[in-house]
C-alpha cells in the first residue's frame, strides 16, 4: 500500500492506493469514527463491492443508497434522494457518507455531505481509474446543471481517499481509457518525465500491471496533492489541474452529458489547447502531434465529431474558469509546463477547436 | 452608523448599522468590487427597497429575481430558481449575490452563493430586526427539508452586511416581535446588564426608537459577532446562539413552516428551556417567570397551542444539536448565562414542553 498525505493543516487526509484495500475491513473502520455511515453507489458498483464496504462497518449503523449509473444523474435531484436517506435514516451532524464508485457518485455524494446538516464527514472510495487519479482528491464536489457542469458545489475535503486498484479490473475499456486522459494531463501540466514514461509503459498501463499502476496513480495525487495544499480554493495555480476542462466540459454539456464520458470529452480538450498552444507559438505542430497521439493509443478521441466550433464556443463562456474580465484558459507552454493564460483573439479558438472537430459529416 | 468587525481573517467583514443606509449608494457600492449583482428579494421587500439597492450598482451588470415571501418558500426548488437565475444571466465565479430581505431571502439566497460555482461573494442587506440581529451575521445558510428546518445548507460568510433601521418601520407588528425574541435571547445567554436594559426599554424599542433600536441591534451584533469569531463552525460556543431553537425549530416544522414565524417558535422554545432549567433546578421559577413575562410584553407567543408534547420530541431527535451520542440543549444557569448540556432524562424534557402547550382544546 503507497500512502500519500495531502497537507490542508486540520483538514489534511491521506490517500491510500493498492490492491485489495477495499478488503481491508481495519483500514477502512480506522479512517472514520462516525457511528453512522450512508454508503452511497451505483447500480453498476454496488453488486461488485458493497459487500465488502458495509462488512467493514458492521459494528456501526451502516446504510446503503444504490443510485442510478451516469453522469446524467449527477444532478439536483439525485442530490435531494442522498438527502432524503439521510433524514429518513435519521443521521446526526457527525455521520460519514462513504461514497463508492465512480467520479459522479464521488462528486454528488461529496455534494451531499458538504451540505447535509451544512458538513459532515466523507469518505471517498473511488472505483474507477479517473475518481482514483482525479476527483476523489482535493475536495472539489458539485452536481451539474443542464446548462452546464459542475456548476452548483462546494469545497469539502475526505476524511480519507481509498483506491484499491483490483476495482480497475471490472472497468470497462472506455471507462479504464477515460481515466488516462486525466493522467496524461498530469504529465502534460507538470512532468515531463511522467510523461515520457506515460509514452514507454502505455501498453503495460492498459493490460493493468498492478507496480506500473500504482505508481501512475501514486504520481497523479502526488502531483494533486501538492497543488491542492498550495491552492486549496483555486485562486491560482489549482486551474491548471483543469487542463482540457474549458473545452471539455462545453464538449460534455452539448452533448448531454451522455455521449461522451468526461474524460473523453477532456481528451478531446487537451487536443484543442494543444492545438491552440501551436497556434500562439507556444508549442509546435510535432509536440501537438506527440499529445495526440499518446491519447488516441490510450484509446480515446481527440475530434467532436458533430459539434460546432461555434456551439462550443457559446458553452465556453458559461465555464467556472470565465470571469467578468473574460474567459481563461490552461496552455502549454511545453509538453510538462502549462500556464493559466487569458483567452486570446477568438479567430485563434475557433481556429484550434475546428482542427479537432474531425471530418465534416 | 455603527461598524462592527466580525474578525475572522480573511473572510472577516463589516456589519454597519444604522438609518438610510440603503439609500447610501457610496457605501453599497464600496461593499463589493463585482461588476455582476444579482439582488434577491421577495414580493413584499423589492417594492419598497429593490429600486434604490439598484441604483447603487447602476454601474455594473445588476439584476433582480423576487421569490415569493415565506418560511415555505425557503427550499431547494426555491434554490434552484436562483441559481438557474444565475446561469440564465451567465454570471461568473466573480459576481456577487445581494440578499434584500429577511432571514428567510439571506438564508436561500446565502446557500445559493454558497454553491454557484462553488463560492461566490455575498452582500447581506437585511431588512428585518430577526435577521438584522441574528440570521445576516456569522456566515450560516441554509434551506428547510419537509421534514427539519436548516438541513441543507453550508457555512459562507458574506462580504459585509447592512442593516439599515429605517426598514424597521414597514415591518409588521409580529415581525418586529419575532426579532425581539432573538435580541432577548442575546441577553439570556451573554449579557444579565443588556437583559435588565431589555426590560426597561422594551416599550421604546416596539415604538421603534432610532438610538434605543441601534444600540440593541449594536449589542446583538457584538455578541454574535464575538462567538463566530470564536468558533465558526459550532464546534461548541457558537452552539450557545441555539438556546430556544431546538424545540422552535421543531415547532417550526410541526407547524409546516407557515403557522409559527421563526423567531415566534423561538420565543416558546425559550421558554421550555426556561422552564426545563427549572426542572434541572439550575433557575427559579420566579426567574423562568421573568424570561416569559419579557416575551410576552415583546408581543411573543410562549405557549405552542396544538401541539403534543410527543409530537415535539420527536422532531427534535433530528435536530443538527443531535448526535449519535444523544442530543445536547441550551439551557440557563442563570438570567446571562447560557450553557450546552445533554438533554436530561425524557420526562424532564417531557413536563417542561407541556407546562408551555397551553391550556387543552
Amino acid at each position: 500500500m503507497n500512502t500519500i498525505e495531502v497537507r490542508l493543516g486540520e483538514r489534511g487526509y491521506p490517500i491510500h492506493i493498492g490492491p485489495g484495500l477495499l478488503a481491508d475491513e481495519e483500514l477502512l473502520g480506522r479512517c472514520t469514527a462516525a457511528r453512522q455511515i450512508l454508503v452511497v453507489s451505483n447500480e453498476t458498483v454496488a453488486p461488485l463491492y458493497l459487500e465488502r464496504v458495509s462488512a467493514a462497518f458492521a459494528d456501526r449503523t451502516c446504510r446503503a443508497l444504490i443510485l442510478p449509473d451516469g453522469e446524467e444523474h449527477k444532478n439536483l435531484e439525485t442530490f435531494a434522494r442522498v438527502i432524503d436517506a439521510l433524514i429518513a435514516a435519521a443521521f446526526h451532524r457527525d455521520a460519514c457518507i462513504a461514497a463508492l464508485g465512480g467520479g459522479v457518485v464521488g462528486d454528488l455524494a461529496g455534494f451531499a455531505a458538504a451540505c447535509y446538516q451544512r458538513g459532515i464527514e466523507l469518505l471517498q472510495l473511488p472505483t474507477t481509474l479517473l475518481a482514483q487519479v482525479d476527483s476523489s482528491v482535493g475536495g472539489k464536489t458539485a452536481v451539474n446543471h443542464p446548462a452546464a457542469k459542475n456548476m452548483i458545489g462546494a469545497f469539502h475535503q475526505p476524511v480519507a481517499v481509498i483506491a484499491d486498484t483490483d476495482t480497475l479490473k471490472s472497468l470497462p475499456a472506455r471507462e479504464l481509457a477515460a481515466g488516462l486522459a486525466e493522467v496524461i494531463k498530469y504529465g502534460l501540466i507538470e512532468d515531463a518525465p511522467f510523461l515520457a514514461w506515460l509514452e514507454d509503459e502505455l501498453e503495460t498501463l492498459r493490460r493493468l500491471d498492478g507496480a506500473a499502476m500504482t505508481r501512475a496513480i501514486a504520481r497523479c495525487c502526488e502531483i494533486k496533492a501538492a497543488i491542492v495544499a498550495e491552492d486549496e480554493r483555486e485562486h491560482g495555480r489549482r486551474a491548471l489541474l483543469n487542463l482540457g476542462h474549458t473545452f471539455g466540459h462545453a464538449i460534455e454539456a452539448l452533448g448531454g452529458y451522455g455521449k461522451w464520458l468526461h474524460g473523453e470529452a477532456v481528451a478531446i480538450g487537451i487536443g484543442m489547447a494543444a492545438e491552440l498552444s501551436v497556434g500562439l507559438g507556444l508549442i509546435g505542430a510535432a509536440e501537438a502531434g506527440r499529445v495526440r497521439m499518446l491519447l488516441e493509443r490510450a484509446g480515446l478521441p481527440t475530434t467532436a465529431a458533430g459539434l460546432t466550433a461555434d456551439g462550443i464556443m457559446d458553452r465556453m463562456r458559461l465555464d467556472k474558469k470565465a470571469g467578468s474580465r473574460g474567459l481563461k484558459l490552461i496552455l502549454l507552454e511545453r509538453l510538462g509546463k502549462a500556464a493559466v493564460m487569458p483567452a486570446p483573439d477568438a479567430a485563434l479558438v475557433r481556429e484550434a477547436i475546428e482542427r479537432c472537430l474531425g471530418p465534416a459529416p
